[in-house]
C-alpha cells in the first residue's frame, strides 16, 4: 500500500477482528474503497492460533453450530472445512466433591432433585427468553422488571436446590465467563434468544459447539485478510476520530490520519468508548460504552501426542462443579496428527488465577485434566493459555455484559450510528450476540448501512 | 513555567479537580516538585461555576456538612466562608398527581402508610449499612449477597407500599443519580456508611447538604490552583503513561511528555480507563474500570433578582415524585444580591432530557419551579443548566456507580497502585465516597503514599 499521509478511502473500518474483516470483504466486492486499521500485528480479533507439531491450536473462539448461517457460509466461501466436535463415548462429570461419574446425552448425572430443578429453571429460562425483542431488548414486554435484576437473584428466586443452583450458575459461569451476579436478567434472556434458546448456546450435537473448522477459527480471519491484501493494516491502533458533515479523519498513533466518508468502528463496545472523538459523542453512547465491560476468560488448550482419551471410551467431553475448569472438550483435528483438549477457565475463576504465575495454572489445569482423564492427561505435548482480559486490544471474553439497567437505560445507543460513525462487532449482532456468526453479520451489516446512505 | 519538551518533575497528577489539587498542594507543601496536567480549560473537575449579576453559581458539587472535616479544613485554609444552606419556613412536597403540600422537618406528608414503609426500610437499610467494612466492602460479612442484587430488588422485596417504593426509589435518584437497577446493593450500602448514614447523606441540617461556601464551591479549586501556580497546566489531556521500575513518562495530547518518579491519576475510574497504558495494566484494574459507569445528571440553576420564596414563607425546599425535578433546594449566596434555586435532573429523566433541545429543558424545568413556587419562577434572571455526562472529561456525576458483582470481584483493584501509578479522586476515597470531601481525602491519601514509598 503506498504510504500517503493523508491518504483517502471511501470507509476506514476500526479493528480487524472478524466484524471488520467480513464489513471489508463485502465493501470491498461492491467496489468501495475500504481500509482496515488494526492495533495489533495480527488479524482475527477473539479469535487467533498457534501452530503446534504441524497442527492449528485455536487460541480465541472456535466452534460454529446450527443457525449460524453466516459462518458456515464464510468457512464455505472461504473454503475453510467444517468437521463435527468430537463426541463418540462417554462424558464425565465431577460434582462438588470431585466425584466423577460417566454419562452420555446431554444431561449428566449429578443427583436426580437437582436435575430437575435445574430442567425446571431451564424451561421458565427459555419461556421467558422468547418474550425478548431481541432487535429492541429494552422494548420487550416485561424489559424494565428483567432488566432490575442480576441473574444470580433470578437463580436464587427460581431454583429451590442448592444443587440445582449450582449447576446453572455454572452453565451461566460458561456461557457468558462471569459471575451470576453480573449479568442482567434480561441480557441473559436476549443472549439466549439471540442463539436461538439457551439449550442450542449450551449444546455440542445440535447446538453452538457442534462443529470445528480445520485449520482453525482463526483461518477464516487469515483468509479474509488475504483477500483485502494491502486494505489491512497492521500496528496502527487508532487513537482519534474527528468527525462531522463532510466525514471522518481516523487519527492512529503513530500521528498518520486516513480520511473518509464513514468509518465503522468494528471492535469491543469498551474499546470503542477508550478512542478519543472529536466532537465528543453524545452521552447515551459514551454512557452506553462505560457500562459494557467484557467476561473473563483464560483459555487452555493442551495438546498430546494423541488423543488418547478415545481409546478409554471417553469423548473427552466433561463437565465440572469443582474446577476450576467448568468444561472440557476435544478438539482435536481430523488429521490425526494429534490430540487436543480444549477448556476455560471463567469469570472469578479467571480473575484469581489470572493473577498467579503461567506454571502454577499450568499445574491445576493439568491436575484436574488427570484426575478426569488419567495420568497420562498430566504430561501434554505442550500446554498454550490465553488470558484475554489481559490482552489491550481485546481486554476480556467473550463478548461485553450487559450488567441491570444498561439496556433499558442505554440500549438505544448500541447501533445507532453517530454522524458518519458505524458501530459493528459481535455485541451489535441481533442473532448470534457474542458468537463468531454475530461478528460477521455485524460486520456484512454495517457494510449495509455505510453504502445504503 | 517552562516550557522544556521533557520535563522532569517529582510527581505528575493527572487532573485538577479537587482530588488532584490537594494531592499536588500537600505534596507541594513538602518540598516535592509537581505538575499537574488537566485537559481543560479550567480547573475543579466536577466543581464548577459562572458568574451571574456579580453572583458566583455552582454549577458542580456545592454543598458540605457534617463529618467533612477535610473540606471544612481546606475552606477554613483557603479563607472561603461557610454558611447555611437556607431551611427556614415550609418546605414543599409534590405528590405522584402533582399535588402540593407543605412540611416542616425532615419528612413529608405524603402518604402515612408509605412513609412508615419508607421509614422501616430506611432502618433496615441502615442497619444493613452498618455491616459493611469501608475500607475493603468486598471483605464484608454478607458481600456476596449484598454484591449480586441490584438497589431496585432490595426495594421491591423490602419495602411494602408502591408509595413507599417510590419514594425509596427517588431518594435513591436524589443519591446516585441512577436508577435503582444500575446500582449494586452493596455499593449503595457502602456509600450511605462512607457518609456516616444514609440519613446522614440526605439530610440538609445535620447531613451532607448542611451548608454552602460563599463563592461557591469552586473557589476551592480555583485558590487551590492559585496557590500552585504554574505547577498547574491546562489543555493538556493526558494520553499515554509509560512506565517501569525508574518512573514514569506521562505523555499528552500534543506530544509533549512529562517525566516523574510517580504519577497520581486523579480522574474518575471510567476516563483513567481511556488512558493508554504501556505496559498495559493488569486484568484486574483494567476490568474494573470497564464496569464503573458514571450517574447522570443535568444542573440546573435557576437565578433570579431576589429570594421570592422567602417571602411567601417557603424555604425553597421541594421534594417531587412527580418530577422531573425529586428535589429543589435555596443555593442563594449571603449576599441577598439575589435568589438561587438548585436543582438537579437525574437518572432516566436526565439521559431522556439530556438529549431534547436546551430550550425545552428549560420550559420544563421552569414549569415545574412555576407549579411548586408561584408563577414568579417561570420567569428568572438566568437560567444556566450543566449536562455532566455530556462532559469529554468528566462524563458524568456524581460519582462513579458499581453495579452489581463489581465491588466483590473488582474491589481490591480500586486503591491498589501498580507500580509507580497510583489512583485518587472521590471514588478512592474510603470516607464521603463521591463527595468534594472524598475527593480531597483521596487526593492527600495519594500525597501521602506517593512520598512515603
Amino acid at each position: 500500500m503506498t504510504n500517503q499521509r493523508y491518504r483517502s478511502v471511501d470507509v476506514v473500518v476500526v479493528g480487524a477482528g472478524l466484524a471488520g474483516l467480513s464489513c471489508a470483504h463485502v465493501l470491498s466486492g461492491r467496489g468501495v474503497d475500504v481500509l482496515v486499521c488494526e492495533a495489533r500485528d495480527r488479524v482475527g480479533g477473539r479469535t487467533d492460533s498457534v501452530v503446534v507439531d504441524g497442527e492449528t491450536v485455536d487460541l480465541g473462539g472456535q466452534f460454529i453450530g446450527p443457525g449460524q448461517d453466516r459462518a458456515y457460509a464464510l468457512a464455505e466461501e472461504l473454503g475453510v472445512p467444517v468437521f463435527p466436535t468430537y463426541t463418540s463415548g462417554v462424558h464425565l462429570a465431577e460434582d462438588d466433591s470431585g466425584r466423577i461419574r460417566g454419562f452420555r446425552g446431554r444431561v449428566p448425572r449429578l443427583g436426580g432433585l437437582s436435575l430437575l430443578d435445574f430442567a425446571q429453571a431451564e424451561a421458565r429460562f427459555e419461556r421467558l427468553a422468547r418474550t425478548v425483542d431481541v432487535e429492541a431488548p429494552w422494548r420487550s414486554r416485561q424489559a424494565e422488571w428483567l432488566d432490575s435484576q442480576s441473574l444470580a437473584v433470578w437463580i436464587r428466586r427460581t431454583l429451590r436446590t442448592a444443587g440445582g443452583r449450582r449447576l446453572f450458575s455454572t452453565a451461566a459461569r460458561l456461557l457468558w465467563a462471569c459471575e451470576p451476579s453480573e449479568l442482567s436478567l434480561l441480557h441473559a434472556l436476549f443472549y439466549a434468544r439471540a442463539a436461538g434458546s439457551l439449550r442450542t448456546a449450551m449444546a455440542i450435537e445440535g447446538g453452538a459447539q457442534q462443529d470445528l473448522l480445520d485449520g482453525g477459527a482463526h483461518a477464516l480471519a487469515v483468509r479474509l485478510a488475504d483477500r483485502l491484501g494491502d486494505r489491512v493494516r497492521l500496528r496502527v491502533p487508532v487513537r482519534r476520530i474527528t468527525y462531522g458533515g463532510d466525514g471522518v479523519v481516523v487519527a492512529v498513533e503513530s500521528g498518520e490520519t486516513f480520511r473518509a466518508a464513514r468509518v465503522v468502528v468494528a471492535v469491543p463496545p469498551t474499546l470503542a468508548g477508550r478512542i478519543v472523538y472529536d466532537p465528543p459523542l453524545p452521552a447515551a453512547r459514551d454512557g452506553l460504552t462505560q457500562r459494557l465491560a467484557m467476561g473473563a476468560t483464560i483459555k487452555c488448550m493442551v495438546v498430546y501426542p494423541e488423543p488418547f482419551w478415545r481409546a478409554a471410551g471417553l469423548s473427552g467431553y466433561a463437565l465440572s462443579l469443582r474446577g476450576p475448569l467448568a468444561a472440557v472438550a476435544d478438539s482435536s483435528s481430523p488429521s490425526g496428527r494429534c490430540g487436543v483438549l480444549v477448556s476455560v477457565l471463567e469469570g472469578a475463576t479467571a480473575r484469581r488465577l489470572g493473577g498467579r504465575p503461567a506454571a502454577e495454572r499450568r499445574s491445576v489445569v493439568l491436575e484436574q485434566l488427570a484426575q478426569l482423564f488419567g495420568p497420562g492427561a498430566a504430561h501434554p505435548a505442550a500446554y498454550i493459555e490465553r488470558d484475554w482480559s489481559a490482552e489491550p486490544y481485546t481486554r476480556g471474553a467473550y463478548a461485553a455484559l450487559f450488567p441491570p439497567g444498561a439496556w433499558t437505560q442505554y440500549g438505544p445507543a448500541l447501533r445507532a450510528p453517530v454522524g458518519p460513525i458505524h458501530w459493528a462487532g459481535s455485541e451489535t449482532a441481533t442473532r448470534w450476540y457474542g458468537y463468531i456468526d454475530g461478528a460477521i453479520r455485524s460486520g456484512e451489516a454495517a457494510a449495509t448501512a455505510v453504502t445504503s446512505m
